[in-house]
């Protein structure tokens, strides 16, 4: 019999009680987990007290830390460039990390995106650019230091070693209620980053309809709460406040939100993608020590789409091969003249995942090119009969229900009404 | 692919958010739960948001209806006398049941036991009577319904065809931190009693040091609701709240408790052990229209120890072999002259649990003869040297850990000081 140090009992009704935890205890906690000695039904009575009672700033950084150590950790000391890292949590129509990545790198910076696929409305980055014919999501850590090295940018899956820990609870916090917990949040997202090993981090934390924590003051704890554990761990790290009520870009999928990205790298796309992407790249850049870096110029000149290029050559994929194109479309009209006053994010990615961009259990395939095209953003006038939205799928059995969830998620108003963004694309800044 | 009505993680949130889940939800989940579709993590995430956000008396009502629906219901109909069941809450020392049941019997009532075993520092009716040579707790249903027929009293195992949703879910919540919850508690033990087709029942809901609901409060609302349960399901119910701050009676133990149990059969024993077992035989036998009995007579003339001889003879056991005696013995005396001021309940029970007479998982046997025996309770006078209690076990190594459980769990004060009991033994009476 192994003499184990604590009994996970004891430790559940500490903190079903509004108790704390301590160090070791938290630590145990993790590696029994790990281990299979503390069993799923256990964890998650863990995680649903957690969720209700809170955990303070100490047992955080512990979970944090007791996640890494899970794991292996990586290292790009090796390299011969600043390495800055991005993470947004995730919102409708965030294709952002496509034309970034290739951007930042563009300046000489390594730039390592390790992803993940997406469930449920909100998009995953490695399922947008399996779009693209022949590219690749998995690579060696050999390969991932190779391509770091050569082009700067590689969106990559993260290898299983990293953070195991979380990898078990993320996947129970799914099936069990206890996902939009800020502590559980903050410690799985910093493990992940802060055990792959970047020097720099910056966070695009999301608010509104389509994101995961909807309330504005909750995305602002969260994110102070993920600067925090960053800047303890020695990893530079800053949070951008950004509005996710209003789909971003015009381009919800995969096929055509890589269309879109594509569009941002020559020069051109939707204003608050050119937006976002900029300012994150002068975040990341300023972290890598390139504070002046003219973002704007290396998008009007090439210089991203060259990296773009090379990123996805090196990764098997063919930059200039067709992207799949839908079997059907169904074109949503005005009903009216008038302006648009508002459309809700959340509805539209629920949409796009109905569609079939998005998968309901891990196991299942996505369309590539499903999705939804905007016509129109808010603010924008219409005529009876204009296009609004474009809905693409590969059977038109699918429309319907899709259908269903957009109504009422957008609204014609009368020129003059007040448009309905609920703010600015960037609200606020955190830093440590 | 089956159809399901709900999605549970959607019935988790609704808990977790503090909301109320309706008669269908219930249904539902309480039937997914049993055929395992429901996960044990979903469920136990569940109970962790009921432990922390409660349940209104319809989510209550519901759920004891729906475990009672995932089994067999029991019929006593088909009896020649009226049925009156018994449930205690559990304590240290709580061998009532022992006694009460052919006290109740010998006036012509059908008292159906179906018991269970200990867990922790509560021990097990079932594991008392196993330490009698040759009695056997499986009985099938024909043997049950006989033995109420012909000898009226039956304590047996109860059959897992009762409220295997209930079974399910105790076990979950026994390693998941979740056991202290009213309507967890309440709807556990009152869908087998509902199930098991009695037709009145008393309740003896405990409170103070050796109880499950330490706090008096809890222990009312406990009452309160198990009341109100088998009053809704037409049960007759009566609670009464009883004081757990002391150990019941003399004997700790298993085969030491049937041995003081015997003692009250015969017209003697510890005064608190006749006074409970008498009140709630005055309750049972009100409930089944003999309020006038006369309880007392039954013990002084015999008529309650012959129906225990062929209660015990009716289940292959041997009333008048010898009980299991223990290898070792280790005597505890006063340090000084005084009276015994304060005795704790659950040390002594954590200290016979060590001892060997509970069990600390499922599957490990009881030790019958280990245990304590009591020389004095408070109240009681003693000179230096007396002896105070007497620990058995079969392996003397096991005094150590007994004796530091019962580091000051009891005082010898003055004469003169307040002795410590929590009031008395039978604090009020809970009717519906």
């Amino acid at each position: 019999m192994s003499i184990e140090p604590f009994d996970v009992v004891d430790l559940i009704r500490v903190k079903r009680d509004r108790g704390a935890l301590t160090t070791p205890q938290i630590d145990w906690l993790v590696d029994a987990y790990t281990r299979g000695y503390v069993a799923d039904e256990q964890m998650s009575a863990m995680a649903m007290a957690i969720f209700l009672n809170g955990m303070g700033r100490d047992e955080i950084r512990d979970l944090t830390l007791a996640m890494i150590a899970s794991g292996e950790r990586m290292s790009f000391d090796a390299l011969s460039k600043p390495t800055v890292d991005k993470h947004s949590t995730g919102g409708v129509g965030d294709k952002i990390t496509l034309p970034l990545a290739p951007l930042v790198a563009s300046f000489g910076v390594a730039v390592p995106q390790l992803s993940g696929r997406g469930l449920g409305h909100t998009g995953g980055t490695l399922d947008k650019l399996e779009s693209i014919p022949g590219w690749r999501a998995g690579l060696s850590n050999d390969e991932l230091l190779a391509q770091l090295d050569d082009v700067g940018a590689v969106i990559c899956a993260a290898g299983a070693g990293l953070a195991p820990a979380d990898k078990k609870l993320y996947a129970l916090r799914d099936i069990t209620g206890t996902v939009e917990c800020i502590p559980l949040i903050a410690s799985s997202i910093m493990s992940k980053k802060i055990a792959e090993g970047t020097a720099a981090l910056v966070l695009d934390v999301k608010f509104g309809s389509g994101a995961f924590m909807q309330d504005p003051a909750r995305s602002r704890e969260l994110a102070e709460t993920m600067v925090r554990l960053g800047t303890d761990a020695g990893v530079a790290t800053v949070a951008l406040l950004t509005n996710m009520n209003v789909p971003l870009g015009l381009a919800i999928g995969n096929a055509n939100e890589v269309r879109e990205s594509v569009e941002v790298l020559a020069g051109g796309g939707p204003a608050d993608v050119v937006e976002l992407t900029v300012a994150l790249a002068r975040e990341m850049l300023a972290l890598a020590g390139q504070p002046d870096a003219d973002v704007e110029r290396h998008l009007a000149d090439g210089k991203a789409m060259d990296t773009w290029r090379a990123m996805i050559a090196a990764q098997d994929g063919d930059p200039d091969a067709p992207l799949p194109a839908p079997r059907e479309q169904h074109v949503v009209t005005a009903d009216r003249d008038g302006v648009v006053t508002r459309m809700e994010a959340l509805p539209f990615g629920i949409a796009a995942w109905r569609l079939g961009a998005g998968r309901a259990r891990k196991e299942d395939p996505v369309l590539h090119a499903a999705g939804i095209d905007l016509a129109v953003k808010p603010g924008d006038e219409v005529r009876a009969g204009d296009p609004l939205f474009t809905l693409s799928a590969d059977d038109d059995a699918r429309f319907a229900r899709a259908l269903e969830s957009l109504e009422g998620a957008y609204t014609i108003g009368a020129a003059g009404d007040d448009v309905e963004t609920g703010g600015p694309l960037i609200a606020d800044r955190i830093t440590g």
